[in-house]
């Protein structure tokens, strides 16, 4: 879907482990490449309004859930973004839910495959919130053919 | 972890998809041959009793849950149990969340990554929750350890 | 509010019990009945949109939800619709419930019935699940009103 | 299973609705008519603790709770029953569904009714919370089935 | 924010405890009394329409939660509301926790200390939960902003 | 309750803000001096036992939720213990919920504020919730008298 993809590996042997000597500062920088990676260039418009009126928000979003979580490599970015996408369709959490999506969508997860965690949500969370998110995801999914990357 | 996920690939040729003219019976014995990939020869022992005094309920397991949806093919195995497990996990819904801990570990999923889906908990879902399923993981692991297959 | 009600017996005579030789076309069948003794011979508008994008899903529905569950004969239609209002009030699952209402206006129950299950849900689940429940329900009634059957 | 059921009209018809005039007290006794219809004699454990530790909690319950919203006359205490049990089962909320399936059996409510608000919750909250409602349920009709009233 | 900060010691020496023969009529007007502290003289929009169509829970809502529980003694109103701030944000309840967090504002809470309980959301209900609050919390402020009192 | 409360300021002054040079090896003794503050001595035993075999979950509560979040002043530490209470009796969250009734009791909070909470929680989340709550507290005020600092 986009190119992202393959600097991928270069970024992820970048930024691998947070050493004790890690600065705030160094956790910022690696947070923001993380979110560059998934968003695009653009960055998350979200996360930017919030550095303004929500600074400790927006800072722990990025030094903590980007860097340190979603920085770390065990498992592999769609694999991730799969497993998230599964948790937020589970508590019917939909906003967050469609970023995710949108992730998957540019690492290379196809809409096939998301649709298939919307039907394993019939069975983690029952039908309503497989519903629910799967309007989400088609709303996703037009989005994504009306602006391909 | 044991030698069932080689089998796997001949299964899922057999259980394809639901043709239409598919019966209530044949649904069934696919359903029977997920929960045994799954779980093993011993079978899932809830869903045992629940066929004596929930019929309906065991049924809709073994014909929807685990033939119609667990029996699909686009996504691997492995994968769908780590989405699963995440899904649970940010429900809280611990019984469960340790239910597919064991399947993913039989599929050849390492602890570690099963440790992952707890990290990525403490963003979806918050730190109180990625706490109690780092607990339950814990149990599944250590009894896991205990009797290997 | 309408006579669909008066021909239930006759569907429900009809569709008693999954027989083991049952097949899914015949699944289908039962399911599409129910939804249009439920919402009407137009069907269910969401879920007609949902067997083009979503097809396993929407699939899923109409057999399992609609035809198995629905289906059955133990309860009564409308104590089940009151039922299935009160859970989707308690969980906050809003456009469940207005559907679900929707569907108990037709086979019969009272405008001062559902109420009933809106005070009830303040026990259950607390004031701002009821106020929730409350507002939607308004809308129910409000559009029941414009466009009496 | 009992006979309370003979004596709720006579009850109902002294509780019917809160006069403006109606004093504390009033309502006081009122919730406890209630309770003994529900519980019997020996009245609601839970209930009886709290009065002591936290008396404003217990006195809301039986003024409110009981009194004010089981004492309403709109629908009959069965189909109340029904609807609370379904709410407390889609919420996952297992302690409060086993005391109300056990009003429910009091009132004369089936053990085969009951399953089936399990098997509706397949579908208003997914397999996971009905299969946990179904084990909770098992305990109340085993321990009703050895404490015959 | 405005004086009515002032009054509310002699309204809460008036309302202090409900005495046994405190009558309903009492109550109501105890519960318009909080409604009109927290409020404003203008009244809560939503419950003044809901006295129209569902005048048990608009009274329920006043007599109980506004006259029982929120005029109780024990803690000052500024740590009530923030301690309810807290609860609606960490259950996703946004709409609930928009109208508390006005009403702290009303009391003097300052929007630093508001947004204090936003951080702590993401400890106590992960990084999604707070987001939809800071989100919610932030159209509150600009409101408050817009039409000073 | 006891004296550690007298020395919080002296903490609080040494812990105020997160410069941009501190390292991982600053966040993790400030998280550290957090918990020291909350639990005693003794330290939090979950958390230690989750260093072993969760390290980055562990090092993630003491880092970010005790060090960052726990560490910051604009809130005193009482209320926001209340507060927290408040959210995970909401949530029906027991086992935090007891963590953090225990913290408050150490910070100087009274039983009676205590119960107050749960009162407040009767009308955030229901009654079934608040009683859950009233049980889970009874628990941590039974055990505070059984062994009092």
């Amino acid at each position: 879907m986009n190119n992202s993809w393959f600097t991928l590996p270069t970024l992820l042997l970048a930024i691998a482990v947070v050493p004790a000597e890690a600065t705030q500062d160094e956790r910022r920088v690696r947070g923001e490449k993380v979110i560059e990676t998934l968003a695009g260039t653009g960055g998350q418009p979200v996360l930017q309004q919030m550095h303004k009126d929500f600074p400790f928000l927006a800072g722990a979003i990025t030094d903590y859930a980007l860097g340190d979580v979603w920085g770390r490599e065990v498992l592999d970015h769609r694999t991730r973004q799969l497993a998230t996408v599964s948790a937020f369709a589970a508590q019917g959490n939909l906003p967050q839910m469609k970023i995710h999506a949108g992730y998957a969508l540019r690492l290379g997860v196809t809409p096939d495959e998301l649709k298939e965690i919307i039907y394993l949500t019939t069975v983690t969370a029952g039908f309503p919130r497989a519903i629910d998110a799967a309007q989400a995801l088609r709303e996703v999914l037009a989005s994504a053919d009306a602006s391909p990357p």
